[in-house]
């Protein structure tokens, strides 16, 4: 029986403001890598009402097409009742947050995360000015590779 | 090497109708907190396909605007296949419901689910009236402090 | 205190080209049963930025219902940069992806996994093809029965 393991760690995010799609692809593999987990998940989640973390091919086009599909979600011109009660302008961003979610689990395989060759895990800001995010990460699987054991 | 533990546990929720948005954050802290476990993750997950789950800051505005959101994602209006096969009237409420997903992953840190200050759970009734839910809990984790060997 | 088991499996899916929703619930089940463990979770992750897991009713007019709802998210017939800067044609299968997500999580109780009686699990391809995808499942949990310990 394979011995199990967790490890957790803390990743800051700083973004430029709303709208800014963060690839943290490279900063959450190095940090699962260090831990040492051969086989089994890692799960990312960001905490705060306006941000949120999903995957995407990380090239200019896709990402400015995530803008725009957050956009439509949410539109910019809408009214707002968050905005109406408390003087707000960030309205938008917390619906566009709940809709795309704070969580993500990613497999761990070969003591690495296992994703697509152009899928990379992105950070979106939803809020209207920069903020300075954290990625909670916790990964739980074994220190011994499994795949004779399938 | 901390010992790893699991517990699960089920949390009923009564809702009103459609598109009532119920905070279940205090309910799900306190069965996490009970479980002892120190750090690790809270699963949790509703069974059914006409209900969901994601967080939102929990104020009548923002949850207004997310209820509009929904509509906007699978109006009321449609001509939805499902209505027509089934004589039914939820078309929209199984898009919605498969839009939204229906599960989330929140760590625990120091015992307690780590959150954003205003940001709540919920759990979102897409059903055309009231139901009984369920919130399938599953916690893994240790229950040491792992606060120093990070 | 229960002894903690991890599995892990990949399950080959075969799609046949774009909005092809395809009901694996009965392979992962299976998967998932033969693994032995009685109290859990089961991840499900699909590699690839143009694919995606959810929840849904699996009867053809929900299906065709989320096909549309899909087409309202990310059009047919918009401009995506995606497109122009890679002379592609499936920016819109990036958006939709995204917005679905790669992942899934769902809790397994009594050695199955716990979904609701017309609850399904679906991969949706959202590429312009027919693809080979794999699922990639991770059980943990453990291989005792749990109910009386609750």
């Amino acid at each position: 029986m394979p011995i199990f393991s967790y490890f957790s760690d803390e990743i800051p995010v700083k973004t430029s403001g709303e709208l800014d799609i963060v690839d943290v692809t490279g900063l959450v593999r190095g940090c699962v890598r260090k831990m040492g987990i051969k086989e089994g998940t890692a799960h990312l989640f960001v905490a705060g009402q306006t941000v949120g973390l999903t995957t995407i091919e990380y090239e200019p086009g896709a990402v400015s097409d995530l803008r725009n599909a957050l956009n439509r979600l949410a539109p910019d011109g809408l009214d707002y009742e968050h905005n109406a009660r408390w003087g707000d302008g960030n309205g938008r961003s917390h619906i566009r947050a709940a809709l795309v979610g704070p969580d993500l689990t990613v497999p761990v395989r070969g003591g690495e995360m296992l994703l697509g060759t152009w899928q990379q895990i992105v950070l979106v800001e939803m809020d209207l000015r920069d903020r300075e995010r954290k990625i909670h990460l916790s990964v739980v699987g074994t220190r011994e590779n499994l795949e004779g054991s399938r």
